[in-house]
C-alpha cells in the first residue's frame, strides 16, 4: 500500500521546493513523516532507484517523478453534487488549491442555490446532471450530498462516464471495477488523533 | 504504523455490526480492506491476540477492543474556530455521526455569523477564545480557519490547555511536543484517486 504514503510524500517535497531546499535523505523524510528510513528507501526504490547513497535525492527529481507515478501530469475535468457546506467547502478547496483539478460544474436540488455562482461556476438543477454529462466529459465526479442521494448520483456519475468518484457521503455505494471510488471518512484522522490523546 | 489502520477497522466492523454479522475472518476483512490477512492477523495479534485459528474474529468483541485502543470509550469535547463552510460542515457532521464528540463551542471573527447557531450552539466571537478557553474544559481544538489565522488560533488551544488540535488549515502548524496534531489534507484522498485513474 505504497499508494498511500506516496500523496505525503509528494506533500512534503512541495514543501521543501517552495522552501529552496534542493536536496533530501531518506533519514530526514523519516524524521517528518514517521515511517522508517529504511522503509521510505523501499518505496522509492520501488518506483525506480532515485538517489545516490550518501547524497540523498534532489527534491524537485523526486516530486516530479512521483507526480508522474500520481497521474498529476494531465487535468482533471470534476462535477460536484450536492453544494451544502461541504460541497462548497469542497469547491474551494480545489479552485484555490490544486490546479490539476478543474471544477467544471456544480450541481444541488435546493432552488435557493440553484442558479448563483461558486468561483464563476453556476450551480446547475440535480435533474440536469444526465444531460450534462451526455454532453460534457468529467474525469471526477464528486459527492457531497447526503447519504440518501449518493448511490443514485454514483449511478449517474458511472453512465454519463466518469473514471472515477470521489465520495464525502458517509455511506458505502456499489460501482463496478472498472470507475475508481475513494471514500473519504473525516472520522478517520478523527479517531487517530484521539488514540494519540488517549496514549499521551 | 498500525494506527493508521485501526480506525478503517473500526469502521468495517461497526458496519458488519450495524448489518447483525457477528463473526468476521482475516480473510474476508482483507478482502474488504485491501491489506494483506496475514497483515491483519499481524496487528489484531498486536493488541492481544483476539479470534481464534479457523473461527475468525467476533465482530463486537473486536470492535470494542478496538474502541478502547483508540480511546472512544470517553467524551471528548471540542470548539471549532472557523465557521465558514467548512466549520459548518465538520460540525454538522460531528453532530450527526460521532456521539463521542461533543461540539461545545463554536468561533469566528465575520460578525455575519456572531450570533447565530448551529444545531443550538452559538457561534461566539473567536475575540471571546482565550476566556473562554480559561473558563471551560476542551480536548480538542479544531481549525477550520484560513492559514493566516490557523497559528494564531493554535497558540489560542494550546495556551488554553486543549490535548489535541485537529487542523483543517492548509498549512503546518507549530505545536509542543505534549500536544497531539492532526492535520486534515483532502488533497491525499484525491491523489489517492488519481493514481488509481492514472494507472488502470
Amino acid at each position: 500500500m505504497v499508494i498511500r504514503r506516496l500523496p505525503r510524500y509528494r506533500r512534503y517535497l512541495a514543501d521543501l521546493e517552495n522552501r529552496g531546499v534542493e536536496r533530501v535523505s531518506s533519514g530526514m523524510l523519516s524524521e517528518i513523516l514517521g515511517y522508517t528510513a529504511s522503509q521510505i528507501r523501499q518505496d522509492l526504490n520501488n518506483f525506480g532507484g532515485f538517489g545516490q547513497q550518501g547524497y540523498g535525492y534532489k527534491v524537485s527529481d523526486l516530486k516530479t517523478e512521483i507526480d508522474a507515478i500520481l497521474g498529476l501530469g494531465e487535468q482533471y475535468r470534476m462535477a460536484i453534487v450536492g453544494i451544502g457546506n461541504l460541497g462548497h467547502a469542497v469547491s474551494n478547496y480545489l479552485y484555490r488549491y490544486l490546479d490539476e483539478f478543474v471544477v467544471a460544474a456544480l450541481f444541488d436540488v435546493n432552488p435557493a442555490v440553484i442558479g448563483s455562482e461558486i468561483a464563476g461556476i453556476e450551480i446547475r438543477n440535480a435533474n440536469e446532471l444526465d444531460a450534462y454529462l451526455a454532453e460534457n466529459a468529467i474525469d471526477i465526479g464528486v459527492i457531497t450530498a447526503n447519504k440518501e442521494a449518493a448511490q443514485g448520483i454514483a449511478d449517474s456519475f458511472i453512465k454519463g462516464g466518469v473514471r472515477g468518484i470521489w465520495n464525502f457521503a458517509t455511506i458505502d455505494i456499489d460501482v463496478p471495477d472498472e470507475i475508481c471510488l475513494q471514500n473519504e471518512h473525516l472520522s478517520d484522522g478523527l479517531h487517530e488523533l484521539v488514540y494519540y490523546i488517549h496514549s499521551k
